[in-house]
């Protein structure tokens, strides 16, 4: 058994409050995943991920990138170490990609055939092959509690026919994603201690911009009897509306007893609104990446519109308040933006932390915040 | 008032357990001080420097360096902010340089007169003036319950006859320093709000490699009345031994009622070895800055010699074990040396927080290990 999803309301605009019960523990749903790409949400401590209050952000789950972890330390390395959860000492859930992004985006001399991409790795140029099967072994070998089917994630904008072939190729991958798991699951490194659960692998709808293609692709994915679905090839360069729609169309055609899950979304506000929608879970590199950009989200007024500070500013060079004074997070109740702009200017790295700390908390916050409306 | 300093137990070698009583709180001797540069202890938060066991470091005192603050956000800016300790959010002890040996070493195109040096910024070429007189200024904007005299400090190796001219202004310095601190040091921007309590201003011993004018130097010092006294000047490129025969030295022709404090140094078994002869605070960058270069201090067994392990190697790939197995602190409660060497690899900054955090346990239990022994 991978997981129980269990809904206990559902408010008149579709958004629902849930849990998600993995092999690592209890998530609360909807909720914002954090994003550990090398097995370390950037410049951000464990035990600051998951203490709450002043003492850190309350992440329920975090991402890993399949990628990234194994080009480097390599997968058989971490299942020899138990998996990525002890690798990292993180006891919560996890999730890991397939590892098809970031091969689409930060990969170079990639060649598509049927049967997989072949590669070179952006660290070293070194030649590698993902096919759906070598994902589900890299993916097992890891160990997190959701893992995702072996996808090709389409350019934007692409041609309809493009995108339709694209899709096609996609569903012929998570069917064989799914079978290589089905055969292989009991591989995971904690199958045993764990008292034989195992992993959950989920479904990625794809179908680029065209509405047609998204409920073909849902369609076809919900005959598969996946245990959850994502929602991929979303914040591509798209317009805001149209990502809205699209996730509105295909919540229609995905089943409401299973977790719905937004790939790589987005601002605080969206991720309030999809979760409103109806959307369980969404993971995004935004507040990290931001943060390490000296970008910082607050709000001028508890509920009023989410602001996107630029901490390097002048204006805040003598600015004793919070980032956000409705904030209660370890950054907020300590430090001044007058530091934290001081911190940013001068190249000293607990800026990066510090803003980074800050940007989870206002996301976690704001899902915590969602949950309660939608628990009613 | 500025510091009452209590000893309450020497030993046979010297040694002595004591406590320091400053504005912001009172400090166990031996102490050694973390370095925070440009008011941050280098990838380290604040929460971390000042809790225990297994949620932060424990330090007591921590320094920032005067040359950079004036540098960058400025000492003005930092006053109107309400000193460094507001600042930065550390309630506690702090300690400021005089900023001489940022600018002997850091700066370019220095020009030192009688009256003080001209330097070129580091940052941006731009001219700056340091005097005795300007850098108490900008130290008592700065606020540091303890701060330094300005000195001249010479080159490594120098001659006698440099050594001795090189003393001989930095007494003359410290004697302005001192006049000039006296008529100007309620101008602290905590001395209402600390009801009336003020800065102490340290006086620094120099006289390079030659025991006689350490000697002089000692007895100009002490004849200045100044609450502590430092050794500076160490640690320059000397071998050890020649290090520990002028601490050995200067030591005897301090007064034994007052702090004595050894500047810049050095590895976890010199500042045992030197509190253990009697000197009572220490600072050093290395635990930081050898925590960011993959360089962390162990033991192989509690009680053993210190080993300095480069984390980036290879046969640390799978070793499961933390850094140190006697060491409680809370990199090596959670992590193993195959994660951190994994993050270092990957040039993850999680890894040069870590290395840093454990470093700083490493050199703070060793001092709380000392204080137990001599406190007898
Ligand atoms: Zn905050
Ligand atoms: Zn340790």
């Amino acid at each position: 058994m991978g997981l129980v999803f269990q809904v206990d309301r559902t408010d008149a605009g579709g958004g629902r409050h849930g849990r998600l019960v993995l092999p690592h523990g209890v998530v609360e749903t909807p909720v914002f995943m954090p994003v550990g790409t090398a097995a370390s949400v950037k410049t951000v401590e464990q035990g600051v991920l998951e203490e709450t209050g002043s003492d850190g952000v309350g992440a329920q789950i975090i991402l890993a990138n399949t990628y990234h972890l194994y080009l480097r330390p390599g997968h058989e390395l971490i299942a020899r170490m138990g998996g990525v959860h002890r690798f990292m000492s993180w006891e919560r859930p996890m999730l890991t990609d397939s590892g098809g992004f970031q091969v689409f985006s930060l990969s170079s001399l990639r060649k598509v055939t049927p049967d997989g991409v072949e590669f070179r790795s952006h660290l070293d140029g070194s030649k590698h092959f993902f096919s759906p099967e070598h994902s589900m072994d890299v993916q097992i070998a890891l160990g997190a509690d959701v893992m995702m089917v072996f996808d090709e994630c389409v350019e934007h904008p692409a041609t309809y026919e493009r995108t339709r072939d694209s899709m096609a190729l996609t569903h012929a991958w998570a069917q064989r994603s799914k079978d290589h798991f089905e055969t292989n699951k009991e591989r995971v490194p904690w199958f045993e201690e764990r008292g034989g659960k195992t992993q959950s692998l989920f479904g990625i709808v794809q179908g680029g911009m065209y509405a047609d293609l998204r409920k073909e692709s849902a369609e076809r994915l919900v005959e598969m009897e996946l245990p959850g679905y994502a929602i991929g090839g979303l914040a591509v360069g798209e317009p805001r509306e149209v990502t809205r729609e699209m996730i509105a169309r295909t919540l229609e055609w995905l089943p409401k007893d299973k977790p719905r899950y937004v790939m790589g979304v987005g601002y605080p506000d969206e991720i309030e609104e999809y979760a409103r929608m109806g959307v369980d879970m969404m993971d995004c590199v935004l507040p990290t990446r931001a943060g390490r950009h000296g970008l910082v989200f607050m709000r001028e007024e508890a509920g009023g519109p989410v602001v996107r500070m630029n901490i390097k500013r002048k204006e805040y060079a003598e600015d004793a308040r919070p980032i956000d004074e409705s904030c209660g997070c370890m950054v907020c109740r300590r430090y001044s933006r007058a530091y934290l702009r001081h911190l940013f200017v001068s190249g000293e790295a607990l800026g990066l932390t510090l803003n980074s700390v800050h940007n989870l908390a206002f996301y976690l916050d704001t899902m915590a915040r969602v949950r309660g409306d939608l628990a009613g």
